[in-house]
């Protein structure tokens, strides 16, 4: 089946969709730096392909991706485009009321920017399933590769790393530039792990200052938070492969 | 050469575009009901196509496109997602001061959605021009096809009708399926002329209410107003070329 | 019959006025430079003054005007007032409401400040339509004009030129001292026609830059955008009375 | 000397004035019910009477009127317009800070809406003294006439009693119809005096709901506290010239 | 009987009081200095004690206390926090909506922080009670003992003088070291009395600028208008026991 | 030493604690249900004592704590105060905003509400850093004691369950009552794990909605989630002392 995207719907389909099913998926990403040699619509990307491919098994619609996201810290390097947390929480709230009014009622929104993005969804779920009486799922595939994650052996989440660095390489090979590729691998911090899998005392995740951004910059002059030379296609696969299961079991969940 | 997406480019190629440019295209349009027979993409498919042609012949860079639109009078039919027009405001000008952060100074947004989204992006025009120090220039098809439709026989501006439709046959075949659309000519109103051709005298727009959009429907059960059988991809084609000419043109002008 | 302004009446009057009729008249303007030679208030006297002559032919009640509207790009001479158009959305919006409660369905804004001011009425006009149920109109002359421009002979809409000066010579002499005018013919620039008569391909309107603003100002040392010397009270009376003609036309469309 | 109306000077008049001066007035009002037989613009009527004559009197110029108030409670009868309070916050700051851009320092806002405008005017005037470098001076015709109220045997505050209805018939007694005024006394609450008069202890001010408006009218019909009947515009006169004495006063005050 | 602290109750607690009372006292303070003599919270902990004393003769439940105020003129001096007014707004708007949820009918919100706070309350309590059909009374201790502080031989009200100082001394000894503190009586300015005593004519309260307050400092080199060092606890006694009887007198109205 | 409470120092004790240090303690908690056995007030508690016992071995000063969070999904049961996301984003704000304006450069703000809060302050934070050049870190307790809870024998973090009760059996056993208390033990959902020491994949928190929270009441009457009848000041000590000490080491961290 292919993907079921709703802008190349007319009306009258979804009037029939809803006739039988009233999920939907809202792929949110990011565009912003992700190293010289990776996309800068990297967290987009990952978003619409895991979306896609669950589509393409479930039937579930799919809305237009939202390609911005809340990126103050990486507007260091250019290319970067940061809409507030305040505005994308608004617009999330209007596109689930828009879709609430013609009888959706359970919402998947994939977020591809990983922690940062999840704070302001947070605050639009709550806000979308009061006023809206509908369901909404913050579907992170951060968080839904902690088991997975091990398995391949991949380092801490931290950007531009072997983890989405492989996946674009198995879905969009011709956005990555690996040769241009320099690890910088994360350093330690005492009580500050951003890794979900990570089982030690941690603060919570507040977004760099641009110093603390340049900071990080100056060790290989790129813009990296661990090691993407150790990509490659097979594990993206796999971690692809994984992720997208999730995203078919939460939509299979929602249905009943 | 191939059209310059910001979203395929690394944060390397936006620094080294920047040496050489500072023109950026923001294609916006909107995601609703098109009549029984189009895609509810429409709009934005026609904001991007002109981007994509207009970046092609100059090698001007383009933004991902804004698929979201201010469209209340049309949640009527489902499948359309409205953002409040305040929203929208917000969200523009985040994406210009982020962009003019790192030296972008001339930005043409490409409006998709004609004279709907034309009210709130002249709000964030101004702003974003007199806090960033840019030029923002608002380029809409429709009324930079003033001169080439007259010659091309079509009919006044409407919703999903000959000419929007006759573009998409040209550029998105695929998303139009013309064999269940039906005509639904403008009714000529009294001091209501929303086509800018249109030489008398004329309130202002303003988008109709969900009462009045039901009642044109009632007509013929879709949600078009003009002639889309009277569509054609050779029209479409010319109106193409037009437009993008028209584009680069200012694109051009900008340069200097 | 005498204008019948809202705030020279009692509550029971309008208790009154609604047994019979529901349509009020919004007049709006600005109070912004005109050059050196004419009224900061003249928007809001030309918004005015319309409201009073059809008022007297048709009995409709007319509000106290909205003396301030968005011109940030008139900022650049003294006594220029501008209110932020988000804020300006805010205002007509609860005081339609306002009226709205008590029973008025039908609301005309008088838009003395052309097309800038459009853009947030649009706004403030659909979100009232839609939270209470009532028609909103807005009323531009310069869009109720464009019959009659051409037959008097004026140019392009520009600022404080013929068309606007001959009208306050006729209805307001005193706030003109035409002896000071100079002209400065508004150059023609390529695709930026903001004349609702012009044929011609066009980008919309974005208000000036404080920059550009001062730029035109180098000509001529004054603050305008057209030949007000060639005003005259003559053609600002047929000039008015077509405007009032179509005001009082648009009122009657309503009153059914 | 007339009246120094800002809506009627040309920017060069403005030009020349902040040569010399740096003060301006700003009356602000409301449209709101006044009894069934008082203008509902009575209270910006108010406003512009005491800024005319101290304009005439020092040749300090005076923005147009602000129309419009904050009125929930007042809703309750027809032609009442109420704004919100936290418009009304943002509209005085951009009037302020437009002028401030020009060089006026000194600004006297003018609350002829008594206690109720009062709370969003210092809020209002808080932000514009500390973002612009100004000084806003809140004068309340209630507050600046304590010591005046007693000589001339007034009531305490209420809504349409006999201390603006003096001050109207002497201004303005075309827009009083004082035949059909009805006196309802102010009951003497227990710990609630709005008069700032009343030297007993007081809860604060909260504007009253529609359920205690209306019972309020019960008593009357009209919309009335305290005694229009004991009105004269012989009083009016009195009240009137010793309040324009302060303003006077206050304007002199700041001149140094 | 001891305070009802709203944090000290369980949700079972707080069912089975809403059986038989509807009221609730919200104390709200500030932290904004107070002289180097006595505590930041001062505002707060005035609030709180009467709230607690109150509380303890009725019954009446006591939400947790507002710490914090509007005091942007206090910044000047360090510890002071100052909260926008418009957020306060909101603040205080949600707690009412959250409380009116459960039955509670009747609020009594003590100021601790006089005048400054009134204007942002008044705004809250307005849209409070007409959202969500509750009464709302305002109760300042400034207002509340225009009959006592005469009496007791207190000068006008200013900022850390002898009336809350000795109100602090009576019921908080340890947070006042009187031996630092110094003098500065209140100049009388013309026209400008903020005592609510005060019976000449004023203009009304705005909070003061940055520079006004640091040339208010000049002269001691500390931030007190009044003269605390006239301050008792005896002086204090009096004032809370009245105050108190005050509230515990609102507390009773409100329950018929 | 006692704890450093800011409301508690004058402006001079400020003044000179900010030459030697420029950290500062801001408690964050709610006022919310924690089943029919505990204090309203719990979270604040929390948040307040964990703070007053790391100020007693650091000196670092403390600012009151902020009584109310984000709590919508608690309104089901009464005493229950929640206030918007978007209105605490603000609030935080201004108050970093203030404390920054005096010298304060390192902010630790204690959330005693765990993951609701947290998504409101990562906004905040991300603000306060980027426009008062100041670091600001989020510790949450159950982020801090990961690793101590499985040797505490702990089950899954819920609401009012044996990890937050048996810290409050340590620190206020006269608010707990916990005769009352029934266990709710959590029934594990599919992919929806709260718990950060969960090593599952999981989808992200969603404060639940009225209708589930209403559903999880059934079983038991009562409001929580886990086996609050399991915990023992025993353990709340040992909990108390680990994540003081995590406390403790991250203001160290700081000082550097």
């Amino acid at each position: 089946m292919a993907t079921q995207w709703l802008q190349e719907k007319s009306w009258l389909d979804v009037e029939e969709y809803l006739k039988k099913d009233d999920r939907i998926i809202i792929p949110v990403g990011s565009t912003e730096q992700h190293g010289c040699f990776a996309a800068l619509g990297t967290d987009t990307y990952v978003a619409s392909t895991l979306a896609e491919d669950a589509s393409d098994k479930t039937g579930v619609l799919v809305t237009p991706p939202v390609w911005y996201g809340w990126s103050p810290h990486h507007l260091a390097r250019p290319g970067t485009v940061s809409v507030r947390a305040e505005v994308l929480i608004e617009l999330l709230s209007d596109m689930i009321e828009s879709l609430a009014s013609h009888g959706f009622k359970k919402f998947v929104v994939i977020n591809g920017h990983r922690i940062v993005n999840i704070s302001w969804m947070q605050i639009a779920a709550e806000r979308a399933q009061r006023e809206n009486q509908v369901k909404v799922a913050i579907f992170d595939p951060a968080f839904m590769s902690k088991e997975i994650s091990k398995e391949l052996g991949f380092g801490p989440i931290g950007h531009a790393e072997e983890i989405e660095i492989s996946h674009m390489l198995y879905r969009y090979p011709e956005l990555v530039d690996i040769e241009k590729a320099k690890d910088n691998p994360k350093k330690d911090e005492p009580l500050y792990h951003l890794d979900p899998h990570d089982p030690r005392d941690t603060l919570c995740y507040v977004p760099a200052t641009m110093e603390d951004m340049l900071g990080t910059y100056e060790a290989t002059g790129d813009t990296v938070g661990g090691c993407p030379t150790q990509s490659s296609a097979d594990k993206g696969k796999k971690y692809h492969d994984h992720v997208v299961g999730r995203l078919v079991q939460v939509l299979d969940m929602l249905k009943d």
